[in-house]
């Protein structure tokens, strides 16, 4: 997707080095990281410097082709891997995307017979990752796309946008194809607190992409689905077990429990990579639990320019940051992958039919 | 209720001045307004320095005595007073208490034969006004307080503590007493965006009070819901319909649809004076819709010690600003009044009980 015109990829590699949009700073500040061991990557995934089910994927590709192109060319070649592996998984621990992308990478290189065909491997492995990212979300947006009709009326949470993926995105994928089939949709965009990623974020890209909209606080879509301004809700996921229950930004399985209670169609929109096949169902989904400043606090930008923050809670205040929730598979639409849209209770299909 | 072992009403009056705490920079700074004279007093309630439905109302009454002490002791004593009235109705249209509260004090007026007399009815009727809001506020906590076991973990909405009235608080006064009864009570503090009135006020009031309790964001209550975290929601109202529809703070819908869903009880605290026995339901009330600025920015304590504010959204975002939401009678398990708790489609008998 582009930026004032230029189109660009929320990450990517060259040489060793891990390149990606700085998305804790957007949209005041638009830069560049350059992250040149897999230590820096890992911590750039832990700080939410990118963020997003297929961008955390995807830089965790990068990361453990960083990993196998770093380890010394000696005995302590696959204990260097293992442990930058560990270093990784270590950082979001609900994202599946994640678990998947390092998994690819790393069995990719376990096929090679010479170190520098590992290192070959892992990383023609990681673009990989990256690529079918951007051709799966292409996809998700064409099989999606027909569910909204013209002058839809659109409820996302979070940012399940081209910034969240390599590309695209999943959730906002099915806006893009929609718009540039000529049809006009209106996005509602929970601003996502603590991280503000439907304010910050989504507005930034539907503006990029001119798209009307309106930021909403996390409170208000409930309201607005009972007064008939929604027409339905699109969200991603982070990870979505056998049974079809989803884990996704905290504050989806509000909207889902709401949606169904007023009969109004809500879907998540994923690549296959999130699924997690191994995972029976939604309580064995391990749940992130973050700082409590991100709750305290609130950044943005300062009336001087900087990138900033403000308090918003006495000192002495405690505060709970539960990163995801769980949305049970039955308050569930469907779910639209780049092989289609599936009943959640149905969705190991979508990996039998993976090409 | 007491700030630092000292004890302080919201609002009060003295002479024709109204005095105030500043609502909309608590807890950083702590300050008290004097407004001299009508307009200021209207101002202050439209700017938000205070808020709540009991602490609206009691300013409102005060406003409206303002109003007639101010009134020219000519033929255009009633222009005057008409004209004072409306700048006041003006302010906040979804409060029930604001209109109570003035034809409580118009009432009284009226009822004089001398414009001397008429001031002096006018200042007693809004003293009586603060006087019956902190006395049913105390009674809705003792009625209220048996709804909470030793070790229950509540959660709240908004800020409906004794911020939000003259004293006690309605949501919280349960809270409050139960705690003097020597009960263990856990408070979770949805934050309230856009005002963030749960991480401002409400853990304010609760860290004076030495209660424990948990900041989280708008999205996290129905999650914490899921897992079993939650033993019973308490909110306030802004309005409550002759039907038992009740109008309050944006996300109250949400919290309710989900606690409904889980079968976890949602009580509505509040004195009869938010009762509108007018208005059959809640499609009937006004919603008040405020400034997109409210969602754009985040206002709090900056780094430098000074109060300002952060810019969220992108250069070009719009936003929606609902004010306030409406949670119909069903998903209600009973409103805490003054005169005992009600089915909330049988709120009217609460107010036959008015003695």
């Amino acid at each position: 997707m582009k930026i004032n015109g230029i189109h660009y990829r929320t990450v990517w590699m060259e040489q060793n080095v891990v390149k990606m949009i700085n998305q804790a700073v957007l949209p005041h500040f638009f830069r560049i990281e350059e992250l040149k061991t897999h230590q820096e990557t890992a911590r750039a995934i832990k700080d939410m410097i990118v963020r997003g089910a297929g961008a955390i994927g995807a830089t965790a590709a990068y990361g453990m082709a960083q990993v196998v192109l770093e380890a010394p060319d000696t005995g302590r070649f696959l204990e260097f891997i293992l442990g930058g592996a560990q270093t990784l998984a270590n950082t979001r621990p609900t994202a599946q995307n994640l678990f998947y992308a390092m998994e690819r990478v790393l069995s990719a290189a376990r096929q090679a017979t010479t170190v520098d065909e590992a290192r070959k491997r892992a990383v023609e492995a990681a673009n990989l990752v990256a690529e079918e990212d951007v051709s799966s979300c292409n996809s998700i947006g064409c099989h999606g796309a027909r569910l909204l009709k013209d002058g839809a009326r659109v409820l996302t949470h979070c940012n399940a946008g081209w910034l969240a993926f390599v590309d695209w995105g999943s959730a906002l994928a099915l806006v893009y194809t929609a718009t540039r089939e000529g049809k006009s949709i209106f996005v509602f965009a929970d601003e996502t607190r603590p991280w503000n990623q439907g304010s910050r974020l989504t507005s930034f890209e539907l503006i990029n992409e001119g798209i009307s909209h309106a930021i909403v606080p996390d409170n208000a879509s409930g309201f607005l689905m009972q007064r008939g301004e929604v027409d339905l809700v699109i969200v991603g996921a982070d990870r979505i077990a056998a049974n079809g229950d989803v884990a996704n930004k905290i504050g989806t399985f509000e909207k889902a429990v709401v949606a169904h209670e007023l009969g109004i169609p809500f879907y998540v929109a994923a690549p296959t990579s999130t699924i997690d096949p191994n995972c029976p169902d939604g309580s064995a989904i391990p749940i992130e639990e973050r700082s409590e400043e991100e709750v305290l606090y609130c950044g943005g930008l300062l009336e001087n320019g900087d990138f900033g923050r403000v308090r918003l809670a006495p000192p002495g205040a405690r505060a709970r940051n539960l990163a995801f929730d769980v949305t049970p598979a039955r308050y569930i639409s469907g779910i639209i992958t780049q092989n289609g849209v599936f009943a959640p209770q149905e969705i190991l299909k979508a990996l039998a039919d993976r090409g």
